[in-house]
């Protein structure tokens, strides 16, 4: 059988660079303070959250739960800038691994407010990047669009101003854009969908085209892994989205001559690796 | 037979003021000035520039030929601040019937591009208003799309402002928007389209779905007026175009039970009922 590994596939950037600062941080305060904090999962990645979990960061769900003089570390995905407010007066330290390019969706989204447009964000109304994104905008004039549908209901505006979740497809971003002229005269869109999305999205679209079974590999909850699962199915290939190598049916490969293999921005290369070894054993 | 006329068809507002405009200053000036000249037809309209013509007002063709001392009557489409400056100093006097949408057009274009955008004017690259645009922007950061294809030839650019001439059909515009999005991160859509040809093209392909046979009056030059016989084509419903009464050929309507009339924004009431009244002898 023939295994093949897309060409982009697996950690971005931004999820590399909050790995590292994560470990910094852990190397530099593990001894001084008595608690480290993620405000939700850092990385949509349960294994490296449990990894990171071991070794002394702590993942609570809730505000309350962030106790005084320790550190909190601003997730990947980001957060309100009005909760880290509160959190910060309790006299906790920030660590922020806000990934840059979802920092500047939240700037774009800020800017646009403040310059009298009705701001559009087209993403997953409850993914944290989403929501930490409408939480940088400072009036109601807003809308979020998970889908072509949703965009019915937004009434016709002077000015629109269009931003979106860095990890949408091109694909939904154009139609969803292209429903939206329909409701202004002037609309400005911020394309903040981050370019190595958009290589591993066409990447992994190339290599669902030329295989018989693609297998996904990443995060359930991870908004990114799932659109490469939906690519590779709208390429008439049989797909499979698992979290790690543990969720293989070997049945799946019987008589299949070549599979191909993606992971999502926030899957380790070791967990891509993995399900690739447990293939070549067949 | 039925016969129906459009509910919105026939003269715009900015061409109605473009010819009170020329009636104005024949009045006025007339008999005080050696000349009075459009610079091509004031509107894409035979029968009314003949008229006018009568009237005492000379169409030319080149600026060579507009002499000292007359007037210059800036049509409807609007036209070049360059050959304008250049007939000025002449001593001709300029009066400027350039229908307000166009010049806000204009003002976007110029505005867009001294912002530091890559203006892209969607619209019909021989046609008057696009050349008149296409003017107003300072330096060479710009390209006119009439047709999707050429946004192929367009390379990624920062920020690209986007323009369309006022009489483009909204479904064109959006598709070739939706194309433009593939080329830049930030993009600017001016929605230049008047609200008149919305409602125009829309009434026309309402009536166009209830009738046997479509019947649209109006100059072969002017945009909007063809615009008008596709959205009707599109319909699946046999449409003509002619340019008056005379082009109405009497076997297009043997055995047809509805017809449809609809004219341009160019097209004068009274040729859209001399139509009316041909058929209605049937």
């Amino acid at each position: 059988m023939d295994i093949e590994i897309a060409k982009y596939s697996g950690y971005c950037f931004g999820v590399k660079r909050a790995l590292d600062i994560a470990e910094e941080t852990l190397n530099k305060y593990k001894k001084k303070v008595n608690k480290i904090y993620t405000l939700g999962q850092i990385i949509h990645n349960r294994g490296v959250v449990e990894g990171l979990s071991k070794k002394g960061i702590t993942v609570v769900n809730s505000e309350e739960n962030i106790t005084p003089g320790s550190i909190l570390i601003v997730r990947s995905h980001g957060m309100s800038p009005v909760v880290l407010k509160r959190i910060r007066a309790k006299k906790v330290k920030i660590v922020d691994t806000t990934c840059p390019f979802v920092k500047k969706a939240q700037d774009k989204a800020n800017f646009l407010s403040r310059s009298g447009y009705f701001v559009i964000i087209i993403g997953n109304k409850e993914h944290p990047e989403v929501i930490g994104i409408k939480e940088h905008i400072e009036n109601n004039n807003f809308a979020v669009v998970e889908d072509i549908k949703d965009v019915k209901n937004i009434g016709k505006k002077e000015k629109i101003g269009i931003v979106v979740q860095t990890t949408q497809t091109s694909k939904k971003f154009k139609s969803i854009v292209s429903k939206i002229l329909e409701k202004g005269k002037e609309i400005l869109v911020e394309n903040t969908i981050c370019s190595t999305t958009v290589n591993r999205q066409n990447s992994t679209r190339e290599l669902a085209k030329r295989v018989d079974v693609m297998i996904i590999v990443g995060g359930k909850n991870s908004a990114n892994t799932t659109y490469l699962a939906e690519i590779s199915k709208n390429c008439n290939t049989i797909t499979y989205h698992i979290e790690n190598y543990k969720g293989i049916n070997l049945s799946w490969l019987r008589g299949i001559k070549k599979v191909g293999i993606s992971g999502g921005a926030s899957t380790p290369e070791k967990d891509i690796l993995k399900v690739k070894k447990l293939i070549e054993k067949l």
